[in-house]
């Protein structure tokens, strides 16, 4: 039986190979994603951001009972900070995994940021399709902290929850580090510290003066416990509702349409980087074009243009 | 005259404006650049980077003033994380401008990072060759943070100062930063404060523990007050003492085409975006595509590869 096949009929070992197989860009991974793509378009895709500290692996693990509660079935991504050489990230994967049955109805892989040369965001977009064609029902996506390439991994989500704790500052911090633009959600957790109450009241007075377009859904704060479980069906039940407000706007289509353009552009930049550029970068007439630009005798400019018309039609 | 003919007689009025025209990428823009390379080739860059509130701004006034001293022109490229909207970054260039001759001896120019798309260390780059062209022997590059596009900026010169100061953090904080790769030249600046010696000695010893190559630079940590150009003159020995170190040694030119054939890729990259990508995300049929991708009647990745196809060969 091919490990397609053996995808085909849900064992969890050939999933794992074929992430891997589309992570490193093995031969065929487009053809392979195209054909699984078909099988794809059931599944949500919910993002957990916020700062280091801020609870998000406990809120996901609650979710994920939640999920599991109602039968869906959940994949989760975490993007990590850990180098992918400390292993640091797998191990965190096989540690979590022991809270949940391993009859599969719980998937969960880790992506280094560190070393990750740019396609992060494609990449986890690739793999919320794999886990949607493999049958899970939801994508959780969990990240830590604000660069352009974690904007880039949480704007591929239908719905977005921002985690804060008192400790990562307060309302006007959370906007400075532009948490506020992109929270569908926001939970203030570990809500059982005193100060925690007037980082909520502060959240919703700072929402409460955000421009509000018609229709607009209203950014619930949401105190949770999630060690102790505590609010965080309420935090579910939110989730929901968020997903319910943008599928019958017609705002959940118009985004994942979006990011279909993104898509497509991504995979256009990622075939002209290995297909063009890296190609080049590894022929030697590179090295001896830099040697005659360094000698004078030609400008990068020129012979920029040039290979690039040699490429382009 | 012509601006290009102003340029060429070392109008700085001519020299501000091929500058924007090349960061606008008006019509013809690498044409020009090819034709201004080949008037470059004799400056050298040096970079100056480190923590907020590190004192580099005055450190890089002691430095112009040391490059007088000796009869050099010196340009500078401050890139700024200030936004481009608030117009802070200019406001600062003239206020910094007040402290020198404005016959042409020294230049200064901003680049905001904030908003900058992408192509950031590839425009610098762009700007260090104008500046070369127009005469200036040295580009002074003063960059805050560590994110990859400051990363980026600063491995593009030939000499780099990273300056700290205790509040910055020890040693081991500062490697941690990732600034413990890049310097060539380690500055203690407000070297004044008592516990300015303890990082002095700090750093020396953290740096001493590296694993060195034969004919290795040592890297020489130098305590400075910079606002009362004190051991800047020192400094600025180091930074002449480490181009020669690494001219004699063959490591500039070595740095140089490396720079050199990232220049080129970075030509091909950026027509890639602006003839390719911009174009399609420009027509309609884009969202023709997404649309239908969204129906289920076709793959992004079938579309991703067919359009590629129309464009390469």
């Amino acid at each position: 039986m091919t490990i397609l096949e053996k995808f085909y009929q849900g064992d969890i070992r050939a999933l794992s190979k074929v992430i891997s197989y589309i992570e490193d860009q093995e031969n065929g991974y487009r053809d392979l994603l195209g054909k699984l793509y078909e099988r794809s378009g059931r599944s949500v895709r919910i993002g957990i951001t916020g700062p280091p500290g801020a609870g998000k692996s406990t809120l996901v693990n609650a979710l994920i009972h939640e999920f599991l509660n109602q039968k869906k079935r959940v994949g989760v991504i975490a993007v990590d900070p850990t180098s992918p050489f400390t292993g640091g990230a797998l191990l965190g994967d096989r540690v979590r995994m022991h809270d949940f049955p391993t009859t599969g109805e719980v998937y969960f892989r880790s992506m280094a940021t560190r070393g990750a040369t740019g396609g992060l965001a494609a990449d986890t977009d690739n793999i919320t399709v794999v886990l949607d064609a493999f049958g899970y029902d939801v994508s959780l996506i969990e990240t830590v902290g604000v660069g352009q390439v974690e904007l880039d991994v949480i704007d591929a989500c239908d719905s977005v929850v921002v985690a804060v704790v008192p400790e990562s500052g307060d309302a006007v911090q959370t906007m400075k580090a532009g948490l506020m633009e992109i929270a569908d959600i926001f939970v203030v957790n570990k809500a059982d510290r005193p100060s925690s109450e007037r980082l909520v009241s502060d959240l919703k007075q700072t929402l409460a003066t955000k421009k509000k377009q018609p229709g607009h859904w209203p950014i619930p704060v949401i105190p949770t416990v999630a060690t102790e479980r505590k609010n965080t069906d309420q935090l579910f039940a939110r989730i929901n509702a968020h997903l319910e407000f943008i599928k019958a706007n017609g705002q959940f289509d118009e985004h994942r349409r979006l990011q279909i353009k993104k898509k497509i552009l991504n995979i256009l930049k990622n075939r002209f980087q290995r297909e063009f550029l890296d190609r080049l970068a590894g022929e030697a007439d590179l090295d001896a074009l830099a040697d005659s630009i360094h000698r004078g005798e030609a400008n990068p400019f020129a012979v920029g243009n040039d290979l690039f018309d040699r490429f382009s039609r």
